[in-house]
């Protein structure tokens, strides 16, 4: 069970304290603080592990100081959806809104290569209006014997840049616990130019050690990608993790499974479960189309595959798109061959924008719908 | 290689006579012959199968009676694209118009159960200005002791209410060359008040014997649905059995694969294959939402992950939706579960009108943007 | 509920009679009679369907001619394993007992190609003792334009070669109901000199159809292989659509799954389901590991995979190897890569031999253990 | 290319100098320096990376201080078998010898629950002849709300029982390069009673900086499972990871892939890469029947699954098994319903040696047949 404590609450107010001391007299049951700081207010979460099933709801919700009460199964106890759940389904950062009912695109570098690509793919950015980007310095290679990223000496480059061009989060993998001190070493040197959102990739979807590590801090978000070779259920098990550790402000994302039933594509799409991921917990959803695709080819239309795919996302809610951009793709270190040309980026987001818009007005017509009904 | 002869060529004209005579004196090419009968005029191909290398393009053109001639690789020989390849993508059927540009929703019963709830349907249908439906009479069940389909005894009364309420094309699957003959002989005994599709299931994809001698007759169009456990490759070469026995007007039907990586779906949705096949080949793509999604889950929005599921087929530029439609789902005799209910039916076909102009903004953008280069 | 009746029971006798008379005053009780014609005897069996849970076993059992009375699931109704089930778990074919205690090798031709291959490879059967071979006529092949097999055209000399090296049973795929009166005109054509095993290869696993129809004859028996891309649970369901139509001699066959998770095999090798095949049912197990692993490497001490996984098979009880030999692989119409060499046949049955005692020598332990305790 | 040095070459030698002076002079090359300290010899290898395709032969292996040089493709280069590639495939530890000819059998606790049932298991292990074990630790587990292992306070125990009952070697999960450093710091407060094979879990075999880091160290053999959602040729680079760290002494672990085809099994058993992986490398193979069956199901003979699996590892020539047994399998905290019983332990024992014996068998054979070809 969970209880949502009213907004601001001091935990030297004496109903924080009548409350704390009333549950502690309750048998069998453990209790667990969360705290989430917010633009505007500061939210405190009890969470009652145990015997929670003889507690009344309705008890709970009139104790000092609670706000809701929310019983919650075992499944994704933190980050799913429950029954008369009214918890958050967005979070902010650096000014921005990540939720639900959001959309951005984090378009950028799979790998950072050299500070010039870099600067060329920031500023083409902020000519087409963007404030998110994706740039990999830390890569997770098959084999060893290939390139590994340039790791913790690319960031400073990449932070002054991304705050030259007003460039606000920048999503960046983390493979190890190390990473993140590097980001935000890098970060402090640099006078905070810019935000990261921690990316935890498919192939570390169950590297628990490092899921509780990141999501013990609270100064960035996480981008959670999918399992590859695992149940949807498992994945979501992992996002778990991360909240129990502490942080809520978890995207989920998705970037296609690892079969050969996906051919020719790279990875069979999953597009399909963004309203699942959505219906099953209070995380937004990302989709990864340059991963799940992998190639340039297009429909007869003209239309590539890797835009068809975005717009597959798009028109069934996703709320994050992450897609590898790049000044020469012929020329870059890791998975030129699904990288878009920084002079396809107008063409991209206009076509998510009409994608969009029909998206929307799809949720505009469900709801008049239901109203009607 | 193939030579698609002048429209409407006479098989008694000289030129056709000179042109058969050529070609029986090259040497290891076996000559096969496919009519088309379309709308407006009949095409004939002559496929030349063997050692064709040695044949010059530029030479086969010039021939007497020869319009076109298109070198093909052993891939999808007949229903692929090749290079220069100018032939139609599209058919004509029952005055209506099946193509890579067009698009139909064929809702229905997925199997006949009383007349009364075919009627109802087909009333549904008429109401909402539909003039397809799909109706099944032959259902292939996992176990020999499920409900099999009420088969040719239900064909006349299904045949009269389609007529009846103005329905022109019926997609009904077939598992055995009998059901074939079946359908002809209730079409002839109530004076053909409507058409059929027949559908090649999932099951039978690779059930070559039952594609040759649906593929002999012409009088019918073919949906065949990929195969769920092989590739799409594998499916592909399956609709070339359909079109070497003579039959072109093949839609190629998307059904979801079977792997629990699609879980909690019913399977995992392929939709994202929809350019693919367009590109590939030149057969129209259809989606099939209720047997992919299995069920009547919805995101948070209120839009059930069918409707979900058919809008990322639909953006992504598919032609042909078969959706499962039933007035008590709870009492349908097959996969009731993720059948739609009758008042559904117009919201379904406002959220498909929604994306398919999506669709084609996106198509207008590409084709503006691809003149601008 | 099954009723197994005495053996030999007469219809005209007076208890057969009565128990007819008896079981019709059942309401909601259908009937259905198997008849299976073994060497010794001839076994009749009633299944009654529908409201069989308001029936007592005790007194069912005591109805004139009953001697077994078992209570079935509604899973692998006849072909399963049910509680106190004492029906045989195997048949008599051509004087060969092929059961879930038996093992026989079927080494032959993936695809019958000369009569002169055909007779080598017959030859080097005899020479080796052996009494059972596979040769295939009718090949479904994924492209329309490959080599389809020599169909009843090559059944003449196949069978009188059989009959002339002392060859009992082919193993023989057919792939539509039109096979099986060929087959059956060609063997009294022939004079009866060798019997066929029919096959139904994966790709018509789920070909429903064809099952129906080879299971409403009992002349031969029937081989089925498992779908490659389907549940065992669905496969196995599929068997039941033979026994359904009233042939019980079912042989199930294992060849692998299609998925890339195999690589570099051919096939993900499935022979950990042979203990499973056998616990869930009553028929005996084959293993294809020609189709599973589809190539000659072999492990560092010299053995072929393709060995190494026929031993996997047959130390956990596999009845029945189906493995492709031929005189000149490298000139095989069909799957020349994986056929084994005809010199390579002493050595594979040695092989065969080793381990097959060894699983003996496993049996007899658990057995000696199971008593012990 | 790697070139392999006379043992026990002194690095203060004349003809080492030489050599690296030599090497130094090569342009384009790099220099990566291996020890590996055997229990009679060290030997030491120089691998060059880089435009070795300059290089011949011949002349690298008359360098001084050379014994042999090996051209390694780019696939596996330390662990992969090259082309008269005369390294060794085995390594020895703790008196032990882990190779490609030898077989081990761990059986053990899958998770340490109570010292009392670790002492139960240690001698009844002692008193069945065995010196290896598997103890779980650390437990990476789906939820993070589930038992999550007893970590560093089971380890003192967990080695002081393994030394008290001549334990010689322990398999423990390691999740976390500071569980390294916890196991270091048991093993030196205790005396160092056991030794430990680091075992990294399918969850992680793609987490490239935990191998890395496990791969600097070479205290420990490393036992790499296989990636259950993963291409055999992706898991086989990861184990590139640990031996381009400096650690050669890896076995790889099967133990079952992701996929629901293997249902009514845990995993799809994948033990017919047994001797691929055998070919591949020069790493010896461990199978995890346990994980891989996942229940107690037998087949109608009265042997269960899993002791079928197991000797359908061992008759392909599997190198070691990792098997789960428990005192209380019911009182598992971890994977109960897969553990055997302590009783049952010399019946498995006696069944893998019946099937090891049919293994030795087989390889002579092949051995005897080869000769005499």
């Amino acid at each position: 069970m969970i209880l949502i404590l009213k907004p601001n609450i001091d935990v030297e107010a004496s109903e924080y304290k009548q409350l704390v001391e009333h549950l502690s007299t309750l048998q069998n049951i453990q209790l667990r603080v969360h705290r989430v700081q917010g633009v505007e207010q500061s939210l405190t979460e009890f969470h009652l592990i145990g015997n929670t099933g003889a507690l009344a709801l309705e008890d709970m919700k009139n104790l000092p100081g609670v706000e809701h009460a929310v019983r919650v199964s075992e499944e994704y106890r933190i980050l799913g959806r429950h029954k008369v759940d009214s918890r958050a389904n967005y979070f902010d950062y650096q000014g921005l809104r990540f939720g639900q009912d959001t959309l951005h695109v984090f378009a950028g570098l799979c790998a950072v290569d050299t500070p010039e690509n870099v600067e060329e793919m920031m500023k083409t950015l902020r000519d087409n209006g963007q404030q998110c980007t994706r740039m990999g310095a830390y890569k997770p290679r098959t084999s060893p014997y290939s390139f590994q990223g340039h790791g913790k000496a690319c960031l400073p480059y990449v932070f002054e840049l991304a705050g030259k061009y007003g460039i606000k989060v920048i999503a960046m993998e983390v493979t190890h616990e190390s990473h993140v001190d590097e980001i935000n070493e890098a970060l402090d040197a640099t006078g905070h130019p810019t935000g990261v959102m921690l990316q935890i990739g498919t192939r570390n979807t169950q590297n628990f050690e490092l899921l509780k590590i990141v999501g013990r801090q609270q100064k960035f978000p996480v981008l959670l990608k999918r399992g590859f070779g695992i149940t949807l259920d498992e994945s979501l098990h992992a996002a778990e993790y991360l909240a129990s550790g502490g942080n809520q402000r978890v995207i989920f994302g998705l970037r296609g499974m690892k079969t050969n039933i996906g051919d020719p594509h790279r990875n069979m799409v999953d597009f399909a479960h963004v309203p699942v991921v959505k219906r099953l917990t209070r995380m937004p959803v990302c989709i990864d189309p340059s991963h799940s695709v992998g190639l340039r080819s297009r429909g007869p239309e003209g239309i590539l595959d890797l835009l068809h795919m975005t717009a597959q996302g798009i028109i069934a809610g996703a709320n994050m798109i992450l897609v590898d951009f790049h000044p020469a793709p012929e020329k870059a270190l890791v998975d030129g061959p699904q990288a878009l040309l920084l002079k396809e980026l107008p063409h991209f987001l206009e076509d998510v924008q009409i994608t969009r818009e029909a998206y929307l007005k799809r949720q505009a017509l469900a709801q008049h719908i239901s109203i009607g009904n």
